[in-house]
């Protein structure tokens, strides 16, 4: 089995995490940098990643996320933002540095920032919302085999009250929205009711479909 | 560098494959296994994936994914399809599917079952579908990790019709809808004009904030 299948039947969704054991800087840099690099759609990297350690801001999100402890447990929690909204400003910002970033303006490229100018900031700021989450679930993707790579655990999160976790870390004002949360942390030695238990998936059979 | 980042770093939207070079199944296999283990919401693994070599249905397609050829240039076209909603049956499936595989029924594990099956059934289809797109996007992230692992180039594509896509493979029949395209292939030796630009991310100061 290669490592990368290795990591992913390693990890798993902890449930308990070791107070007493903080993940290193660099693990949560090198997670962090994983994510940064992945793809997103166009390359506009619609959301921005908090890095929550304080803990009185962990502490006061705990509530609004069904009391999971995972949150104050663990010594990083990663929080996946996305735009509220696809503006000019926005996607112009994008296509800007890419061409200083590249030394150069490309027709096409150009060609392409204009057609997404001419889609992207007249639709409901609802979908175009939806649609930067999304991206933002490539990231997640990401970071989970990311954390594996390092020994990390980790918790990726949809329940929670997200109005509430805008308002905490004042992302509303941001022009951002709480999408994830993730939790960093290590698994702790007692507690953990998922731990031991079987990773379960659909057979091969069931969840793909070939059409040759 | 990590191993990961340096294929982070490696991989790129590649936007011409050449025809003449078919990934090896057992390439394949490996990244849909990546993708078959990765995490879902709730474990529900809310969304198939069909593997398409067949030529014809790969050309019909084409047309209705803004004529991007790799579609045809590469040997394996991915389609994540997510159900349309969250059905009792759906859910009951997978439950019922962890109980077999455990060997046993937990208490807590069925009260959780209780509380998806109040919560989600009685949801809008259209919110149950977002939901479930989303997860697609974690299988998203995977994959193009264990394609860069393997060598092999992908094209992540949004692109498309996904009504006329949902026709040509009969997805709607299965309470299926593609949500993204990703052709496997290698990449072809002239005419990718994206191959030897610069990736650009955003600055770390400029993606992530920390709050410590």
């Amino acid at each position: 089995m290669s490592n990368l299948l290795e990591k992913l039947n390693w990890r798993y969704a902890t449930k308990k995490m070791d107070p007493s054991k903080p993940v290193p800087q660099e693990k949560v840099d090198a997670i962090l940098e994983a994510i940064r690099l992945t793809a997103t759609s166009s390359g506009l990297q619609p959301y921005d990643v908090f890095v929550v350690t304080n803990k009185a801001l962990r502490e006061d999100i705990v509530p609004h996320a069904w009391g999971q402890t995972q949150i104050t447990d663990g010594s990083h929690l990663l929080v996946f933002a996305a735009w509220d909204n696809y503006t000019e400003e926005r996607i112009n910002a994008m296509f800007d540095l890419v061409n200083e970033e590249r030394g150069f303006t490309n027709e096409g490229w150009e060609a392409y920032r204009q057609k997404l100018l001419a889609v992207y900031p007249p639709r409901d700021a609802k979908e175009n919302y939806e649609h930067a989450a999304r991206q933002a679930y490539i990231g997640l993707g990401t970071a989970l085999i990311a954390a594996a790579e390092e020994g990390i655990d980790s918790t990726p999160m949809e329940g929670f009250d997200p109005e509430k976790v805008d308002e905490i870390l004042g992302l509303k004002e941001k022009g951002l929205r709480s999408v994830i949360l993730l939790p960093l942390g290590y698994r702790a030695e007692d507690g953990d009711w998922l731990v031991n238990l079987k990773k379960v998936r659909r057979a091969k059979e069931q969840f793909i479909t070939e059409l040759k």
